[in-house]
């Protein structure tokens, strides 16, 4: 199933965010419209909006404010887009040149923080500190899992724990942060409101072991990036540990001569990337997503039944079989 | 005067601030703390907290949340500067080698986003509607700062007022918050907010002049950077555009060469660098920045004389006679 299909009942709140991201890029300095356009324009599936959205769909509250968060939250994942091609280095990004490789690693540095500070002026905007507080230290993490995925860069010892440990802060939080605004607006009581957070906590979590299984098997031009990248960045994900641990000893020699050669060829990524896909990596990691989106939907179990809590167990399951 | 001398009234505040600073740079993840710390304990002058402690003092208010606040612009404007030096490649910062030279672009980017995430933390805790809003558009300003002087970066055309929008968003909007959150923090009446936002826009204005004056003529080693570097970056500054105003037609073509060369060398910065102070650009830049300085003052008028008083007029005075 499609996702634009089973997005359909937020249809109209998702136009409203296209409006409301393009309404708050507009500047007198065009260049940030430009760059702010190019990246948000480039086909991004608002995922972390639509979150928002549909949980509130599920709380039956569309308080005005939902717009705002949803496309602060927008815009804090997309300034961490345009930090992180500058930190990698990468060309592309959704299958379009990055923003870093048109106009340079200043502008994208300087865009992406254009971005984190118009999102805080829209939150503070809504001036409910529940929200600010909950904002405030998913954006603190998202900044903590970016540096620690940096300094786990290159360390083929990465153990599952710190792997876990990144995947939470730098993409799971933010997750969890679309959804508990959510239940904040609709004033729900504690146990909702950590049940929502909990549900997102963990599709945050298989998203991203899905989005670094596909970065070994995507053949899928949609999910716009070249594969392979991860091992060429020396990223250590969940495929590649999972695979370690069954390795022999003479093939986890030999996946470290060439992990540490300091120019590895073309061949010797694709060596290792195909270690990877026989030991099961990347099949052990979609089952490992299937886990968390089999947690994430547990937590809904609190709330009845209705439309938009299917197809919040619908895109449970989507996240864990797109190939893109 | 010695500039530690005439802050000795908010000794104990400053050392409150160290406290704070250190323990908002703890963290699980070592590098956040050791490059936060590398760049926070490299000498600054701290010149933003300590207009937030004076102002306070001036009204005889010191609301509890000063210190908070004020480290949080403190870790804004380190974030920038972190930022900053990723942007224009620099290898100094306050005399040391600057942070991205020795852990490289991607962790300063990271940890400059971090310190960001943290100021927001910070000011959230306090919980104040009105300092959030100057907070979240001071910062979005700042960035616009950035980002405007990137594009006017090697135009050799541009113009006084445009060099006035972009030292007024990237330095002045951070002294003018300082200054009108202490009036926020001490509840005063709105004249009195509104002339201390003045005082500090006028004062930021003084500070980013002198400091482009001193980028051609410093002589001391507490500058800290390297001076010159403004036209070795094609940074077009008040002092350049002064002195371009009075050049005759064959000096302006002379320096128009130079300045668009593709690789300028040494002796070309140092030809137009002698042109900018022959023509006495300087000179004209420490006078503008006086202006500034003198209408600054003119905006404590309105508030009774105490000793944090007479020590912002000296400020005032001692930002535009420092030769660091």
């Amino acid at each position: 199933m499609e996702l634009e299909k089973f997005l359909s009942i937020i249809e109209e709140d998702l136009e409203a965010i296209e409006d409301t991201i393009k309404l708050n890029l507009k500047n007198d300095i065009k260049l940030i419209t430009t760059i702010g356009s190019h990246i948000l324009d480039s086909g991004g599936k608002r995922l972390r909006p639509a979150l928002l959205l549909l949980t509130s769909k599920l709380l039956n509250n569309l308080h005005k404010d939902r717009l705002a968060i949803a496309t602060a939250i927008e815009f804090i994942h997309t300034a961490t887009l345009l930090h992180d091609d500058v930190v990698d280095n990468s060309e592309l990004r959704r299958g379009q040149s990055s923003a870093n490789s048109i106009w340079g690693n200043e502008a994208s540095v300087l865009v992406g923080d254009f971005l984190f500070a118009k999102a805080f002026t829209l939150m503070v905007d809504c001036n409910n500190p529940d929200i600010l507080t909950i904002m405030s230290n998913a954006t603190k993490e998202l900044a903590e899992g970016e540096i620690y995925e940096l300094i786990k860069t290159g360390d083929l010892q990465t153990a599952k724990e710190e792997y876990f440990k990144i995947i939470e802060k730098k993409t799971a939080v933010l997750f969890a942060a679309a959804c508990e605004v959510s239940a904040v607006l609709a004033n729900t009581n504690k146990e909702q409101r950590n049940s929502l957070r909990q549900f997102g906590l963990n599709i945050g979590k298989s998203f991203q072991l899905v989005d670094d299984a596909l970065d070994y098997v995507s053949t899928d031009e949609k999910f716009g990036k070249k594969i392979g990248i991860d091992i060429e960045e020396g990223k250590v994900t969940y495929p590649f540990i999972f695979s370690l641990e069954k390795a022999t000893e003479a093939e986890y020699e030999k996946i470290k001569e060439l992990f540490y050669k300091e120019t590895p060829s073309k061949e010797d990524i694709l060596f290792i990337k195909n270690f990877v896909i026989d030991k099961g990596g990347t099949e052990a990691t979609i089952q490992e997503a299937k886990k968390f989106s089999e947690k994430a939907t547990e937590k809904l179990e609190i709330f009845p039944d209705n439309e938009a809590k299917n197809i919040l167990i619908k895109l449970s399951k989507f996240i864990v079989n797109r190939r893109f």
